[in-house]
């Protein structure tokens, strides 16, 4: 094999590819990329058995070929080389060392086997649809930050993308949860997607995905089977397993008949959440709510290092409720709020939360309230 | 105590104050910060035992008085309160409480008796001068990153800031070593400095003092006893213990004879070793260098990894030198170059070689080879 690449497309390609690789490795190969030089294209390939991203970048291609080399490594030495640089890489089957040489730098680096590389066994896709950048990136930036971090529920460290009903008719919804909050976003039903299989979006491939995001022009191509779901730009390709599991029935846990509605700034309220958490004990992090009529005090009692309070004007116009809850989760769900006034919906003291943007119904997170 | 106070001001004297409590304290009124208020100042002043900062800020004082209070606690708060804010703090001795106001917020914060706060005894100064604070920086700056980290030889734990005889008279220097590489600052004397003791300067105390210093106009009040050293401006007083040590003599390790001279560019020098490092082996980083008329081979060779090597048009017209260094001292002393060419002059690959900015005198570093 033999290439010569331009040094930022070539950056941009390791760059993605790279990030999939895990730090610890007891596989060795599983450490490196595969090079495959065909055309006037090399696609640069990497895995975690998991997840498998492959990045195609156009190349002078003077000798086809393949190899496998140290995907940190790689990407290490061509940030560093000179912006503008020309990189050529020879791989040499004889001393099975990948040269990579640029101006006047010239590396070899050792290679592994290419028919050693772990290629993901291709699927068959139950559904194939494309959306635009922006509308996924919605769906999941919104979502993320609920997903659930304990191992033990393992159904719940992942996105739940589905189909499902909604008012309107069908809707494209991504649901996360830690039992704690939970986040349900909605989208528009992009052509060629009702018959999708629900699946469990690993948090990893979550990350992974959101680097192809990036551009609002992008439209994105989506595969996905009960055990697969793939990603792909006409540059990089995203394909992961998804979860074995059963994601629950999280319609329960949304609250449809909580009518006591506050309505207040996002934004003054996170900061006033923020302020008065200040003080609140590392462990419990709880922030009591008081309403009345218009008027919202946030209060914390933490008998070690003092006490806070703040008060608000607000839309509440229901009779007094005192409510407590996690600030960082009232934070979280406070932050994605971006356009309208968070509006509130309570019950009682002691049942789950509704919290939206305005009267959008199509992204709508539920908080579960603690004692205070 | 009742004061007022505009939340810029306050911010910015508890954030001095807080840097210096240790996150961790088995004391908890090493923790505080003590609050003094009088005339129309209120001071903030912070300690861990061995450094006792006080800051001093412009306030209404409605009532004076003194207490402590949680320096971090009260740093976040002021922190987050909105920018433009006027905070009110009460102590109020019946409830041993510290209010406090701003807007809707409203803040009590526990207490410790102000009486408890260990205040550092004054000493004596031996010596009273003032530097300006570029030319303190510059000695702080270009020495700290030598300072050794190794806990059994303590005396090498900061920068040792003397008195030393020059070619052009007397000078100011800072010197810092961990026994593999070294760095000589000069600065010219203070008026009234010549009878300063040499004392060192912690590490800790060199990153506190480095806030002193963002400010070309300042002057800053140095005065040194054998025991202590202080560095002050018009608000803010940094006093700290210094090593209970003896510096080694530094002299006999740089070398007077090193003959033969490298003349690089020291950006150009930087960017190649960190690029040939990659391939290095973590704990080694070992890079060789080649010279020979006009022209440096820069190489590493790493087993496992690869190979690197890298060529640089250079100013050289010795005999041929091979020679070995840790890629991470080289980097760190071609970026204390910010003027001119880095000028190396070596003797062989076994001794060490000494480096400095142009025909520069009051910069000098020495670095330790190794073998490759």
């Amino acid at each position: 094999m033999k290439i010569s690449i331009e040094r930022a497309s070539l950056l941009k390609a390791v760059s993605q590819a790279q990030s999939v690789v895990e730090r610890r490795n007891t596989i060795p190969i599983l450490a490196n990329v595969l090079i495959e030089a065909e055309g006037s294209d090399v696609t640069f390939r990497a895995t975690d058995l998991d997840i498998e991203v492959v990045d195609k970048a156009p190349a002078q291609v003077e000798r086809a070929g393949a190899t496998t080399v140290a995907a940190t490594t790689l990407h290490e030495i061509v940030r560093k080389l000179p912006d503008g640089a020309l990189v050529t890489l020879t791989a040499d089957g004889a001393t099975g060392r990948l040269t990579v040489e640029a101006g006047r730098s010239n590396f070899s680096l050792a290679t592994l086997p290419k028919e050693d590389f772990p290629v993901m066994a291709s699927s068959e896709y139950a559904s194939n649809f494309s959306a635009p950048a922006p509308v996924l990136r919605r769906l999941f930036d919104k979502s993320k930050f609920a997903i659930s971090t304990e191992e033990t529920r393992y159904y719940l460290n992942g996105v739940y993308m589905h189909i499902a009903d909604a008012d309107g008719g069908q809707t494209l919804r991504c649901v996360a949860t830690d039992g704690h909050r939970l986040a349900r976003i909605d989208a528009d039903l992009p052509e060629g997607a009702s018959e999708m299989p629900g699946v469990i979006v690993p948090r990893k491939t979550v990350g992974e995905l959101r680097k192809l995001l990036e551009d609002d022009e992008m439209k994105i191509a989506v595969s996905v089977s009960e055990t697969k779901v793939r990603f792909a730009t006409p540059d990089i390709t995203l394909t992961s397993k998804v979860i074995d599991g059963t994601f629950p029935d999280y319609t329960r846990v949304i609250p449809q008949n909580n009518a006591r509605k506050l309505e207040v700034d996002a934004s003054d309220f996170a900061q006033a959440v923020d302020r008065v958490a200040t003080v609140s004990s590392e462990r419990s992090r709880a922030v009591k709510l008081q309403l009345d009529e218009d008027r919202l005090v946030l209060s914390v009692n933490a008998p070690d290092s003092g006490a806070a309070e703040e008060e608000l004007a607000v839309a509440y116009g229901d009779e007094r409720l005192e409510i407590g809850f996690n600030a960082k989760y009232l934070l979280e769900i406070a932050s994605q709020v971006d356009r309208e006034n968070a509006v509130f919906l309570f019950n009682s003291s002691g049942d789950p939360t509704l919290m939206r943007e305005g009267n959008d119904q199509s992204a709508v997170y539920v908080v579960m309230p603690m004692r205070v």
